[in-house]
């Protein structure tokens, strides 16, 4: 072998145990998101007396409950169904970038915490698709994270977790979540 | 370097190369499904009369709303849970493969648009298995896509994008799903 | 070329093929968890007696049917609401090691069926994080799967299928799930 084609051999050699390394670890252990982006939801919860602007519903709640009180302990059983607008910021009234949607489901007995299963519907000029979560919301947790399952259009078989944090909390009509999206998968 | 060595040193090359490469880019960007199959599934929402036949039922309604009429507005809240018949083809009396259970949520004030959580049970001599989808249905686009997010049985850890058409739709009582399965990740 | 350099270009080769195909193949067809536990829950269905105790309620059921007594046909429609407590163990009274969080929905009219959407949240000295799952689950089936769609914490990004069994179910009030939770993408 002459010194260039050692010379060769070697930046080959470098170059395909890069590949291959960065192949075989690809994403793992590195926990460092390929996409990210940070987006509001608004929810303002149907009362009895809001009907025009409330985005979400109680549909459903255990016996002895109603459907416009949440219900007593910690509103255990109560499911909502909501139609929130997404924001770039944690405006109400700034333009909104899409909706969240699907339903968040009280189920603790003594303490606040929800299921929760929704989608994100972006409709923007920097956004196009959906992005579909899932997971367990510990509410007064100050941040906490859930699994990002799937997603569509821009998003594309995308998955990786949010986290999220309580921006605002207005008595029982109110609440604003500041939803940081990181995906470690892209396609 | 000999020019037997340089030829045997290009194919080696050329090789791990294209390994590498197609494994650093493995199922990126190219979006072609590993595995695609299309099915209909048959809802037939109970009304008060129709017990025998209904496939599905609303469980869940927001105040003053009730449950045999949908919603007022839009459906927006109302929750229904369904075992429907999967079937080849567009045809409601052909031999089911399979039953498509879980529900939908009707979560627009202003348009009609669902939340999904359902999977598919199949049990055929073709597919032995279920496969869990997830998504925002904006119901009156022609052609809009939903997740999958796992699988079991011959669908076992696949996941994959779900293009659904609505079919036919017949009044309150009567819809039809076209399901364009398209999975991304087979195992 | 020279001896040497054959002989280190030879184990270089190999090395890299082995990194590549290893990496190509990655997982696939092998079926064998990277990480695997099995786990208990305890449900209490609330029924118009047991509210001390009761760890889940019924939310939603079909006309006809109320909140304490399960719907008629196979309890279709229902949908309990539940925050049961995990054990190591098939003992209701060990000591959790986390809570199960979410709802299963009854969706057959003409035998025992469930759509499942909940959580893992788990808050041990072994285990901190949270285990998403979704699936179908034919309850009288002695061992069923549902998949893993995602999690956090120790289970970040992790994916996978649960083998359920029903381990006890006592008349209408009691069930004990067994969860043998199968990770195969383990981050």
């Amino acid at each position: 072998m002459g010194a260039r084609a050692r010379q060769y051999f070697i930046i080959v050699f470098s170059f395909l145990t890069f590949l291959a390394l960065s192949s075989a670890f690809q994403g793992k252990k590195q926990y460092k998101p390929c996409k990210s982006l940070i987006l509001f939801f608004h929810d303002i919860i149907y009362n009895g007396k809001n009907a025009a602007n409330a985005t979400s519903a109680i549909v459903a709640a255990p016996e002895g409950a109603n459907l416009t009180i949440l219900a007593g302990q910690f509103r255990f059983g109560n499911i909502a169904v909501f139609d929130d607008p997404i924001t770039l910021d944690n405006n109400l009234h700034s333009k909104p970038v899409g909706r969240a949607q699907g339903l968040y489901v009280y189920d603790t007995k003594n303490t606040f915490t929800a299921w929760l299963g929704f989608a994100f519907v972006l409709n923007s000029t920097d956004h196009q698709g959906t992005i579909n979560f899932l997971g367990a919301d510990p509410i007064l947790t100050k941040s906490r994270d859930i699994s990002i399952v799937g997603g569509t259009g821009d998003f594309f078989m995308h998955r990786g977790v949010a986290t999220i944090m309580t921006d605002a909390f207005e008595g029982d009509v109110y609440f604003r979540l500041r939803v940081h999206i990181k995906f470690y998968e892209c396609w």
